[in-house]
């Protein structure tokens, strides 16, 4: 059976352009830049094109393009370079980051961080909190752009303005880092105004292949534990993979200016599933619905928890009927340990926890998908809840 | 031009059945693994199943496989792992290593290890000098299994039935990694005879796509600094990159089912390359010859030096004539550093050093390649020694 794939927000399927791409680039880039023969100065000379063509992308400077395998090796890199500092201090997490973050708190304290994890409401990190608790202490913050599991977009800017301010006040130098995995073709930014020190992206978030990503590093007063074999600027250690740095180019740059027509759609279509789970009895709303112009949302993350029905029991029935959703933050394995912590430290119950599903969709999704999908959702929670009445 | 390729060491080019295989796999099993609906399980089982054939492959356990972005970040997630140790002593590298390893030492040093260079001797480590220097302080020792440099094969199983013994006499646990990454194709090994705690991969070296590799890890008492989304047993973060995982494998079947013949007509070309060489004046072997039953070596991998003719120069002036050819480690963008250490170490003089060449060969280079390849050296060589006879 055909499903309707409703779980973008945990990976899409790579660009039909990208992977062609991807076959062109493999078959005549391949030969390793670090040679010093021509067929190697034409690899590098093609990797070099790349590297500015993601950066005009995002408007930076291509000497801040640090490819990776990924936003999880990515943020590894940023949290890592910690450990060069001579006298280790404190570290400001919040339960809205992915676990490639949240993962690295017990080692960082292991190696003698204090790790604070600041309180957050409602799917957003509030401004507040971090100003109370900026001291000298302070090495790092990270905040993401967009959450995995809300959809709801952080204030990255005006946490950055805090920080700096601080900086100045204060005479102390932090490392503000946002995890931007989510924000490529959901929501429109400008990495310079974020004024953030550095940010993370993974190609399979927007179409681009699996195994592929990078780093902005505006702030080069960090670096890796090891340079490796030197490539990358001394940041990042392997033979580069050009052939998915390629196919992610292509895949960024179909997001990117295919956003305004995809996002007039996706504000549409998150409408609909809006209106129409509004109707369904014990649905409640776990993001912030799109018609909240106090909040700031990517139209393509919805999450919201069904009454008595464990999201794992809900997915499963809806897997039968032809959906795919995930019951928690599906492009991770620690599954059950995000999804008790980050909805009860958002200020949601023990229950609505349990029932919490997140429908996230892409480009391709249609209006039709979206209605067979409430429709569905619909019918299983009504012959759920008339099955539990009999019990 | 067309150019023969003499690189292969560096990197090699995707096999045409192993792209075949990352564009189906592209296709089919794209959902994330960690999801809980049916295409999720789909690719979490062929995940499964790929991770079966590595094992099978290789004749380990499926569950010590642990695939990575390459075998730079392989080195790295053992020697970080280190840092998890609550007293910090000494680690035993050596210069024949690659810089993913050697690069390591400055951060290693700044954690409070110490870091050793073992003495190594015309290519190869010295069993002798490692029981010197094993002590009640040793916690890790890393060995390559074939060098990229000289194609020396390195005596890993007598260093690890050394290490064992001096464990059980001492009371003491050494981690004993070996970067196998040369390895595959070129010789013949068995992993669980090797000994060893950890061997790490990478797959562009056999013909597999870049971006992707492994680690063997037998020895489950390390882990990463962090387990990220919990992917690969907990060992390594990440949206598992299934494609590429299932082109390696391709990759990796070819390269091992066709070992023997490539092997026995890698000998007889190796055999021409070193007559050839021989008849040149001025050129120095710098790796053993094959007619020494003393010494193992791969065929694949030859350096040696031309005196008087600077090592950059010949390779720009080979290239000209249509050959690809490596000054140093091609695969490092730390070329310079890299060349003047190990050969320097290795025993061998300034001269020579900057003069060496390496040639490195695969599956696919043919018998006339080799001759052209002697025949221009022979010409270019003699035709750069009249020119510095006139100065």
């Amino acid at each position: 059976m055909k499903h309707s794939y409703f779980d973008w927000a945990a990976t899409t399927k790579t660009s039909e352009k990208a992977l062609q791409t991807f076959n062109e680039v493999t078959q005549r880039f391949w030969h390793n830049p670090s040679g010093s023969y021509s067929d190697s100065e034409a690899a590098s000379a093609f990797l070099k094109e790349q590297r500015i063509m993601t950066a005009e992308l995002l408007n930076v400077d291509f000497q801040e393009i640090i490819y990776t395998s990924g936003a999880t090796e990515a943020n590894a890199l940023i949290l890592n370079s910690l450990l060069w500092k001579k006298i280790k201090k404190e570290v400001l997490f919040n339960s809205l980051e992915h676990d490639s973050i949240l993962q690295h708190a017990q080692f960082l304290r292991h190696c003698g961080f204090s790790v604070t994890d600041l309180k957050i409401n409602k799917g957003y990190f509030e401004l507040d909190k971090l100003r109370r608790k900026l001291s000298s202490e302070t090495q790092l913050v990270t905040l993401l752009l967009v959450s995995n599991i809300f959809g709801t977009v952080q204030d990255v800017e005006n946490c950055s303005k805090l920080i700096r301010e601080f900086e100045k006040q204060s005479d102390t130098e932090i490392h503000f880092h946002c995890d931007a995995t989510q924000a490529i073709g959901k929501t429109e930014f400008n990495l310079k105004e974020l004024g953030i020190d550095s940010a993370t992206f993974s190609a399979h978030k927007f179409q681009g292949p699996k195994g592929v990503g990078f780093l902005y590093l505006k702030n080069r007063n960090i670096k890796n534990l090891s340079s490796g074999g030197g490539q990358e600027m001394g940041f990042r250690g392997g033979t580069e993979n050009i052939a998915s740095i390629a196919a992610m180019n292509v895949a960024l740059q179909e997001s990117l200016s295919e956003f305004k027509s995809n996002n007039t759609k996706a504000f549409l279509l998150r409408g609909i599933l809006e209106r129409n789970l509004k109707t369904i009895p014990s649905v409640t709303f776990l993001s912030p619905s799109i018609n909240d112009s106090s909040k700031k949302v990517v139209p393509q993350i919805f999450c919201f928890s069904v009454n008595n029905i464990p999201s794992e029991v809900l997915v499963r029935l809806m897997d039968d009927r032809g959906f795919a959703l995930s019951s928690a933050s599906a492009c991770s394995a620690n599954a059950s340990f995000k999804k008790s912590r980050v909805y009860l430290e958002s200020g949601f119950s023990a229950t609505q926890a349990s029932g919490a599903i997140r429908v996230s969709f892409g480009p391709s999704t249609t209006e039709s998908e979206i209605i067979n999908l409430t429709s569905a959702i619909g019918q299983e929670v009504s012959k759920q809840t008339t099955l539990l009445r009999r019990k």
